[in-house]
């Protein structure tokens, strides 16, 4: 099996993997017009997703954000500093091409497409709107299971068919959900078998009093189930519809090959769900970037990877992964158009 | 004046300055569909993008890559792994669209200009290079100033004239030189006053007794003038044909109203000499990334500037400054094209 390119240290030669494939792989990008390991991360990349793709000569030509929304019950009490209503307005916003991955989608040339996994109220029609509605928005988790066992394996299959769309060589997924930086903070502490509290951020802009609030309730919500929880289990007690289907999709298409940008603390969350279910998924895995929700750093650190950007986002939406997308296509460029020192006829260093 | 939006801490409300516009563009932003601040360092960029523009609906099209390329006689006293032939072979290189700089421009959408500022030996002739030979490669600054004063205010001269061609909205620099990094540390050292030595670091890949010859011909070099010097000075001392140009071209393209992208270390000695001969160009500047060459990290921070990426990146050409386009693009699009809650109809956050 070929290792993980993203673990790479930045500055050193790029790895990637101990195959004949991972040291053709590695020739290639140090025999480059350019002093040796000098593209740093962006030469890890590179070989990251010429191992996903399994040759020398990787493309990055269309790239699909796509965006999940639902509803939360535990937004009802009190743990958002927006509205519930929010969600349904935000899902109505995305169609319309009004939102910032919309707009930062088309930006960098990124396909866009919207999936209602389950907004509360009833089901709105639009042709662009892929509609696979787990059900009428989440339980309260801080009282009872979120979703029963059944909608979440259902969310996870969904999810899975919905990555593996072909098409694309790099996906994105993002979110949108009032409360769902509290949902993601509880399946993240299950998972890790960490205290909520230590992951409990301000979500979209919380004051202090506020926080002090979603702390609290989320810290009931945790003492419902054991500290420590399997990851289906993790997601049905505390996921979303959008976070479970989210998870799904991440797998779905590292099984179909692509390389999957990772957004921000709640995609993150997910990740982490998936890689339990799907270990493998990890080498098709790039996290994009660092939330300013400080729980995120944490889930990061727990799962030993470093993100590529930390530009103090804290919006979700997948807008942190769209950022990392011309990177990847920079990457594909070098490995596979840039000159060698023998094909230029540039003198090597000494 | 308009404040110096690119010193806003990230996660804040982001600020363009005191004016009316400044206001403006400042609640256009806060008033986009997002939670208040999310976007991070996107923000601030989008407010320096339209404070350099004057205009709440700033563009970011065109951008184009100049990459100045010459000699430097201190290369001769054996400061680089690389021998001095490498800056023509790599000139050749750039004008045939097979170095680092060439593909991630491509990749990213972004013309493409090479000057030869005085590579050594007879001039190329091609006709995609824009000679303008300020001579024959530089003089030794270990022992004698690098350039006459003549030639460095031709040098200052033509870059600005080439920085300052209209066309594009953002304009990235960069450059190619054996031994440049040498001619920086010395530079940057002379316009803070502090030891070469501290901003002394392995360039394109020295090992340990590299490091400490280089180390030993710069303090040399160092002692030959006082401690600090005026800008002009510091250039002609020990500045290179194309980090004197590179630094004029900054000038005329803040003089042209471009946004301007730096670069790495290299590039950033230059902004640092732009800056203290024309302090205004600073609003106009975006600091792309954290070279990991040492000095760099020093020099930012003299200058109170934190950069966008962080990267590993150690190449020069442009490339740092070239990833940071992107980053322009989604920041331009979010303050032009993004709802806001009024058109939308979301909710705001209470």
């Amino acid at each position: 099996m070929l290792g993980n390119a993203s673990q790479i240290v930045e500055g050193k030669s790029a790895s990637a993997g101990s195959g004949a494939l991972g040291r053709a792989i590695r020739d290639a990008i140090d025999g480059k017009t350019k002093p040796l390991g000098s593209l740093g991360r962006l030469e890890a990349l590179a070989a990251q997703l010429a191992d996903v793709q399994q040759t020398l000569q990787p493309t990055a030509e269309r790239c699909r954000l796509t965006v999940f929304a639902a509803d939360h019950g535990i937004a009802q009490a009190g743990v958002s500093a927006f509205p519930q209503v929010v969600t349904r307005q935000m899902l109505r916003n995305f169609l319309d091409g009004g939102a910032a991955a919309n707009v930062i989608a088309k930006a960098l040339g990124v396909e866009f497409a919207v999936v209602d996994a389950g907004v509360a109220g009833r089901g709105l029609r639009h042709p662009k709107l892929v509609s696979v509605r787990i059900g009428n928005g989440t339980r309260n988790s801080a009282e009872q299971p979120a979703m029963s066992a059944a909608q979440c394996r259902r969310a996870l299959r969904e999810g899975r068919a919905i990555g593996s769309e072909p098409g694309c060589e790099v996906a994105c997924f993002g979110e949108m959900g009032i409360g769902n930086t509290s949902s993601a903070s509880l399946v993240a502490a299950k998972l890790l078998g960490l205290p909520v509290g230590e992951l409990t951020g301000r979500g979209t802009g919380l004051d202090d009093a506020g926080l002090a609030r979603k702390r609290r309730i989320l810290e009931a919500a945790a003492a419902r189930t054991p500290a420590k929880l399997a990851p289906e289990s993790a997601l049905r007690e505390y996921g979303g519809f959008e976070t479970v289907m989210l998870a799904g999709a991440m797998m779905g298409a590292a099984e179909a090959g692509q390389l999957v940008l990772v957004d921000g603390f709640i995609a993150t969350a997910s990740a982490l769900a998936a890689l339990r279910i799907l270990p493998d998924a990890k080498r098709h895995m790039v996290f994009a970037h660092c939330s300013a929700e400080p729980g995120h750093r944490l889930v990061l650190e727990a799962m030993g990877t470093e993100p590529l950007l930390d530009l103090g986002l804290r919006l979700g939406e997948g807008t942190g992964a769209l950022l990392a997308w011309p990177l990847v296509q920079a990457a594909a460029a070098m490995l596979r158009d840039m000159a060698s020192f023998r094909s230029a006829g540039v003198s090597e260093q000494s």
